[in-house]
């Protein structure tokens, strides 16, 4: 405690008397554990203080006061982004709205809820379904990640190639903008197009427009889904994404298709011993949820594109405890894999047609810099995460890793793709997005930035690049 | 040609100089032909001059001449719009995309189209389907307005219970900025979170913040689907829509619920000579398109909740041509009424539990003020369409229907609704959506106006209200 200076000293009292219901936090461990989230490598700085507040009131109060002290907010809420959204910047406080856990409404009628952002993906999941209703998008992280960070980073996850992501869920929201002040945005009907959609504006805008400290989203009936999933072994990275492409071309639309690596599939045994299929180059994971006979034809049609593309011990699971084992491997990837190191993770897009081909290139970039590159992949989206793997401390091999991540987003580039399909931009993908977006693009963004947060109060740097000067 | 002023004449030189490929009108005919949408009752100005533009380069073209002069551009699709949003305004250029009819690419891997924003929405549903792919939102206007005009106002039509709205088709395209700079936005992948969504604030957002030249739409397999139509006769408008609450509180999405009352029915039976039903108070139309017995089990769910609800004559068409003519009815109940005298169009959208109340209350409303209330709405999304017709002259009649459009209104609002849930905002729902929205979200959509188009050239006036001084 004898670093905090005085002007620190007197920052926390401040804070601690605009939150009267949540908490201050300016011990030196706090600080570091809150100053950034699971992106490796993303830069960050020591934060002034941490607020965990408990009400949009308390998220007002903190905004108007550092927009007045000319301070800066970072917004956070889990903390398990991936591309640095929510590191510290200098001269921050940074505002976790953990603490905002109520489900405030589930109105069974018009199938929408609405939660403080603090509330857990599956947890809203689970309180939907016990009145017979249904929230789709289901981030890996879905047992840890908010649903305001979700909303925040638009996020992604494995039901999106049927059923869309966060951003198609989000009808509307509290926010507070950068100088305090709280906004209603949105509706509540199943249409609504008064005004612009300032909605699915803050949707993605990783905390840099406004803060959401509630978000009501659209739900779907549960019933009328009966999952089955299909399970098809692969001789090579391509085979599988053969079989992607074949998928997509068919006109076959799963509710999930993913794919996982040996690497992965390893890593996830030896640390949970799932009893995982140890013999096998690449695992793709299918789930058809229509029921009755044209969910059997269809499941059928995907094992049999399996077959075609050079699948085998292609399997049908219908026992939900079997599909959810597998289904689990898929989850539990990315912190098996960080067991091993720290993990650098891609998060392209490429139409899906060019699956194969960018499979291909990043075992290519893996040989060429001599880097271990696992692979996840929402595979039916075209939304790859090569996880680029690199020794604690072994400062040529970190070299490595960045030169093939590098390499990979430009092949990513080439083949059409885009840098991000659903971890955000944050600081990490900034380089990747100044390649993407037009100059003007660029500028549009800083344009509403600046109509939206003149002061630049609202997590300063993140989301989209600084335009270059001509 | 006489009334053309030296000035105008310049114009008109000027314009032809700069569109080499398109047209541009300055006779009394055209301009006056081109100076409103289909709304009756919004204002409208005499354009100083319509150019119809044939490539993105002569959009620019326009726009950036007209700023650098102090004109303003109004943008036009088809004029199918029912809020004013394409009405012309006072010193201003009408821009009309009409001849940019290109469907410049459709790829049937990654399930996407690319076309002009001349497009007509039929002509792109006809030409992605010959290749098996289907572009679902399906405005009742789909055989005469333009895919550019459905993406400027969000359009949303009758599949939109199941299918979504037209933002939720619209992954990327080419805008010309109120400076005539191009730019492209989006992407064409799956998914992709890269900077701010920009194009979706540009959906709906009415040619105000920057003109839609070309569209890239997502598609949905057209395999897969079943359609089964089910149709009911219900006694009273009250009737109908405890049928609509119930469908919605029973967990059923149906690809369609349609109602169209007496009035409507008998109008387009009238003008088309379809053979409808000529005893039936109101008609609910639904669509199940889940194929096999997924599909039948739903459609004779639905029938049972129409028998529950006080429906008769309660008959289930598989015959497509027999559900077309049933939905033929609905697509044409607009044309139809306006036969009969100008058509005042609500679009107030009501939770779905909502829906008796409010179709209850527009019956009052008609009663009260002594108009005749005409009824057609899509049902399953709470969205309804009272159309108030007043005789042509009658100068109290006028009155008294302008009184119930806005008790409509604010009924709605009393509901939970929004005044707009598809047509926009354009003109008509200006004073609607000011009282709809919050003081500050107006003001922050003139920040996003004044950042993006600085000089206000495109569309002043349009899409959201001025702010009040407090």
């Amino acid at each position: 405690m004898s670093r905090i200076t005085v002007q620190a000293a007197s920052l926390a009292q401040d804070l601690t008397g605009l939150v009267p219901g949540g908490r201050v936090l300016t011990d030196t461990e706090s600080l570091l554990r809150y100053s950034h989230d699971d992106a490796e490598w993303a830069p960050y700085e020591t934060p002034l203080a941490v607020v965990l507040a408990s009400a949009t009131e308390e998220v007002a109060n903190v905004v108007r006061y550092a927009a007045q002290r000319g301070l800066h907010v970072v917004p956070r809420g889990a903390g398990t982004g991936l591309s640095g959204g929510a590191n510290s910047v200098a001269n921050c406080i940074v505002l976790s709205l953990e603490l905002m856990t109520a489900i405030l409404e589930i109105d069974t009628d018009e199938r929408l809820a609405v939660a403080q952002a603090g509330v857990i993906n599956d947890v809203l999941r689970q309180a939907v379904g016990r009145v017979g209703l249904w929230y789709p998008p289901d981030p890996a992280s879905s047992a840890i990640s908010t649903i305001g960070g979700n909303a925040a980073t638009n996020a992604g996850g494995i039901c999106c190639v049927k059923y869309g992501v966060t951003r198609d869920y989000v009808l509307g929201m509290t926010v507070v903008l950068a100088d305090g002040e709280i906004v209603h945005l949105g509706h509540r009907t199943a249409k609504g197009v008064t005004g612009y959609d300032l909605t699915g504006l803050m949707v993605g805008s990783e905390g840099t427009l406004g803060i959401i400290t509630e978000v009501t989203v659209k739900l779907l009936p549960l019933s009328g889904r009966e999952e089955k999933g299909i399970i098809g072994y692969f001789p090579s990275l391509r085979a599988a994404g053969d079989a992607v492409a074949a998928v997509s071309a068919a006109g076959v639309v799963p509710a999930a298709l993913e794919l996982i690596d040996h690497t992965c599939l390893r890593a996830v045994d030896e640390w949970l011993g799932l009893g995982l299929p140890g013999d096998v180059e690449v695992l793709l994971l299918a789930k058809i949820d229509e029921p009755g006979t044209t969910g059997a034809d269809l499941a059928d049609r995907l094992a049999g594109i399996f077959t075609d593309s050079g699948g085998t011990n292609i399997e049908q699971a219908t026992d939900p405890e079997e599909i959810d084992r597998l289904f689990l491997a898929r989850r539990m990837a990315y912190p098996a894999l960080e067991r091993l190191g720290p993990v650098l993770t891609e998060d392209v897009c490429v139409p899906r047609s060019a699956v194969p081909e960018m499979l291909s290139r990043i075992q290519s970039s893996a040989v060429k810099h001599n880097v271990v590159i696992a692979n996840i992949a929402h595979a039916g989206d075209g939304n790859l995460h090569p996880l680029i793997i690199a020794p604690v401390g072994a400062l040529a091999a970190v070299a490595r890793a960045k030169t093939a991540f590098d390499e990979i987003v430009d092949d990513c580039r080439e083949l059409g793709g885009t840098v991000t399909g659903e971890h955000g931009v944050g600081l990490l993908k900034l380089p990747g997005a100044a390649e993407e977006l037009e100059q003007r693009v660029i500028s549009l963004h800083g344009s509403i930035k600046s109509a939206l947060d003149p002061l630049g109060t609202l997590n300063p740097g993140k989301a989209f690049p600084q335009q270059t000067q001509p």
